[in-house]
């Protein structure tokens, strides 16, 4: 199931996109909810970020390429951190790079959203608690990352979280191709069967410290080839099985 | 005003603590609000967290003491970084220590309550994005702080975030004593005054990253004197024009 939102006469929907087109969603997307029948033709709606996260968590240096190429060890247990889910935007929408003279990075992520909270969940269990999954792109300001050595402020500017195009959810994470394209040129391309933690391992590590909600988001960590965006760059993050994530950027 | 939460008749409302008594408060507590005739005795209600934050802000090494204690440097802006507000208890209730084998240290810290959202907040204007303040606990894994870098996980186990008893919305933060005993031997006895940044100075640097929401809490740092808790302990914060927190420690 492949799960939208977007806006629609003023309000703003989850609906399901299948062959036919759009159909809505109502009730509760991690709960109880129904399809209708009506059927929106998507050429008439703007997708947004596919929800607005409760909890956004980030995992740092998950993969082992990309921690070599910032001359640091691979952590023995998942890194961690918290950015906030006010950074988040939609497919098209513009990343916006203030503190344009410091470097900012792109980095494609799977983005795995949580439906069922939990507590102490065994990696044996973690897809229970999956509702799907969608492609991130962790922009990140080097200069004030390294500056604080706290990640969050670096990461937590306003359009530095595109999330979408959509929720799949069904989906193996185990092992997908992760791209990121920036004007049509190829920067990233990685496969999830190299991260450091598997997407299990992480629901296990962070649930075991604080409880996993409803539309919290994991971040899972980026591939190598992170690089730095600049004003008029397209960015596209395309995550096998998923689709594709693109945003311009501005100043 | 002293703003309380509280359980009764099964229903989680928010009150009024008068001289009286407590009048329950119906409406949304950041915007309109009514406050009801009826009187509660205080004694026959068990007094919640004032709050489950929406963000939980926090601020690393906002006193110079502080900072020299831990051998870190005072940062030269407010080094925020946000933890799961998951992690929030209220007066009275239990901090559990899980890896009791970790040094696990008490941080008194006085919070603020945003209770009107905002972006790039200038400090001149920043009380009138304070709904009130309340006392809290940033109770951190020393071991999992050190190991991590990043400060989130160490910081955001269940029950690590004692806040309350209460929000106190008529005040002036600039110079408050900030205390905490452990089983009434004082350990940490500061002054707001001696805060590296003001409260003014964290909202507008905050808010510069990202949006202040309504709900939103900010711990601004802790005085010198942290020190290891251990089960069995009793530990109280007091904030000058607040009152005291105080919370059981278990195992």
């Amino acid at each position: 199931m492949r799960v939208v939102r977007y806006e629609r006469k003023g309000k703003i929907e989850h609906g399901v996109w299948t062959e036919d087109g759009i159909h809505s969603l109502s009730g509760d997307l991690f709960g109880a909810f129904s399809i209708g029948g009506e059927i929106v033709p998507p050429e008439q709606l703007r997708l947004l970020s596919p929800l607005r996260p409760n909890k956004l968590i980030a995992i740092g240096r998950n993969y082992a390429a990309h921690a070599a190429e910032g001359g640091k060890p691979v952590p023995p247990e998942p890194l961690m951190f918290l950015v906030s889910p006010t950074a988040v935007v939609g497919p098209e929408e513009p990343i916006r790079l203030p503190n344009r003279e410091d470097r900012i990075d792109h980095e494609a992520e799977l983005a795995v959203v949580i439906g069922k909270g939990g507590k102490n969940i065994p990696r044996g269990r973690a897809t229970e608690h999956i509702f799907g999954y969608t492609c991130g792109n962790d922009v990140s300001n080097r200069v004030l990352q390294k500056k604080d050595g706290q990640y969050t402020r670096a990461k937590s500017f306003d359009t530095f979280k595109p999330l979408g195009p959509w929720i799949e959810t069904d989906l193996d994470p185990s092992d997908l191709r992760v791209r990121l394209e920036v004007n049509g040129e190829v920067r990233q391309d990685g496969r999830t069967s190299d991260m450091v933690h598997s997407v299990p391992v992480l629901l296990e590590s962070i649930s075991a410290v604080f409880p996993l909600e409803p539309g919290d988001v994991i971040l899972t960590g980026t591939p190598s080839g992170v690089g730095p965006l600049f004003p008029g760059d397209q960015v596209r993050v395309e995550v096998e099985g998923i689709g594709s994530l693109v945003n311009p950027v501005t100043g």
